[in-house]
């Protein structure tokens, strides 16, 4: 998976996301986002295993650098912008959205809880709800782009989005810089690939590993297979990482820079996930644990030396994980 | 309750931290606590208000500052340490200790919970129950010293325990330099005391208030009296703040260095405990939102610019907090 390897890559991608694009973000996401804390985590049975804490980001998520990032960019007559999402996505659209005085219009599935409508509502975000499938949900985000002249913010598979997630790849490179190791979960895989290519670009000697649900290996038989491939489920406990199918840039990223992709399975998740709650005190969804649980599995190659897991968002309730703990004893 | 106004101080107390002290405490308290990043709180209505986030502390709370502080300092020939606490003081004291290959034997309330034993003893420590009072706890551990030569670590009243927990307060100087006020609440009152006069002597302009649990106002009574009294009973969800009595040492701290202490409610500190674990991620233990929640009353005469709360611990069930939703709804 190494760049070199990969002669036909920049083909497939338009291009890759470059270090001094990911630089020049830093100064606008920052304005949106705060850099978040690395911490060492006190549930990890490894030592030397530090969080990069984006639970605690605003909005709850890393999602809000990529959000911001692209709609900072954005000129002022513009018309408005479109997102489908279910989670965290949407939250940080809206809140970039409003910070810049533009209109946003979300599309949720049909079933979405009406706490997850209010929290939108509650942003001055328009919600629509319509469509049961991934798909649906785009389809219908397209028609405010075709009749209100909305600009689409897609959920990962974009330069500006990914240059933005990018941006706290920087952040742990300055603030721990002994890492020898990052990981992090891959839903639609812009996470992930952002980092990927800030973090070896400027420090190649260090490893970036990926990790997906057992459930959702989208990431992973497309790597396998060397072409992007579409799932027919994408079955997890962790929400953020059900994408069915990875982008083609995030893809490519993810093909060039990352040195391996594994998964876990809904168990590992969890159990990280009640570590961090009930040893490290930090509220984090279970897609936010995945990176954690792949080190905990040992089952991914890690050099010695300190390493990074990326702990991408808190938005969970947490009777949840309770729930899971009753289950699990 | 300035020192300027206060010329028998002196008197009472041996005498004052110097910030000399807690800067060379420094070094050695980073041998084993970190530096807990100070965040934005998303759930405070109040805009720019921070926590400084010792829930995240090792330990999961401030003391293990103090505890090490001390520790550190006793001779290698030192036989052990003992301490009496049902909580925080002893996980550090037990911590400190073994850190430095040292005993540590902790006496707690004769009813204490299994799995709080079991906690100390998993650090090594040696572990006591026998009585029902504070009172009569630090008799039993007086035994220990008579006895067996082992070094007391009292919980508060303490030059080197205090300027221990001081050193957080010059990292609130330092990371977050244009705070105006500093509000961290107060069970013996050696963390605000410390802290007060860190901050106060370097930079007298910045406001100092203390919290005190509106059950347990022994230190606010004191201040009224101008001198220490010992409360009859001391009733509140904050563990952490139960003391019937502050110390003469802390007293003199407040009284000399603190602008103005307050009271909080169970309900205030409660609302404020959930509005950290669910907007903000982090779960915190009641006595360490006691602070947030008196910024929260609006009854502080708050100065305008940034605000500090200090986030004193995080070592709670979460299930008593969302039991306390429950019971709120």
């Amino acid at each position: 998976m190494s760049r070199q390897s990969e002669g036909s890559s920049l083909v497939a991608a338009s291009r890759f996301i470059t270090l001094s694009e990911v630089r020049d973000s830093r100064s606008r996401v920052a304005e949106a986002a705060i850099r978040t804390p690395i911490l060492p985590l006190r549930s990890s049975v490894r030592a030397g295993v530090y969080g990069k804490c984006e639970n605690l980001q605003n909005t709850g998520a890393f999602k809000i650098r990529g959000a911001y990032n692209k709609i900072s960019r954005l000129p002022a007559s513009c018309a408005g912008v479109v997102a489908y999402s279910s989670g965290n996505h949407a939250r940080a659209v809206a809140t970039a959205a409003r910070s810049r005085g533009l209109r946003a219009c979300v599309v949720m599935y049909g079933n979405s809880t009406p706490d997850k409508v209010q929290a939108l509502r509650s942003l001055e975000a328009e919600v629509i709800l319509d469509g049961s499938t991934s798909e649906a949900l785009r389809k219908r985000a397209e028609r405010e782009v075709q009749e209100r002249g909305f600009t689409m913010v897609p959920p990962f598979n974009d330069l500006e989005i990914m240059a933005g997630q990018a941006t706290l790849g920087l952040e742990i490179r300055e603030d721990l810089p002994g890492a020898t190791a990052i990981v992090a979960a891959i839903g639609g895989g812009g996470l992930l690939g952002g980092l990927a290519a800030a973090v070896k670009e400027s420090r190649p000697d260090v490893k970036v590993f990926g990790v997906q649900a057992e459930g959702a290996p989208g990431m992973l038989q497309s790597l396998r297979k060397g072409e992007v491939v579409t799932l027919e489920k994408a079955e997890t406990v962790a929400d953020g990482l059900r994408a069915l199918r990875p982008g083609e840039l995030t893809f490519e990223h993810v093909r060039n820079y990352v040195d391996d992709v594994i998964t876990v399975s809904d168990a590992e998740i969890l159990a990280a996930t009640r570590g961090l709650l009930f040893t490290d005190h930090l509220v984090v969804e279970p897609a936010g644990a995945a990176a954690l649980a792949a080190i905990a599995s040992e089952r991914l190659p890690m050099p010695p030396g300190p390493a990074v897991a990326v702990l991408s968002g808190g938005n969970v309730d947490v009777r949840r994980i309770l729930a899971t703990e009753d289950r699990a004893r």
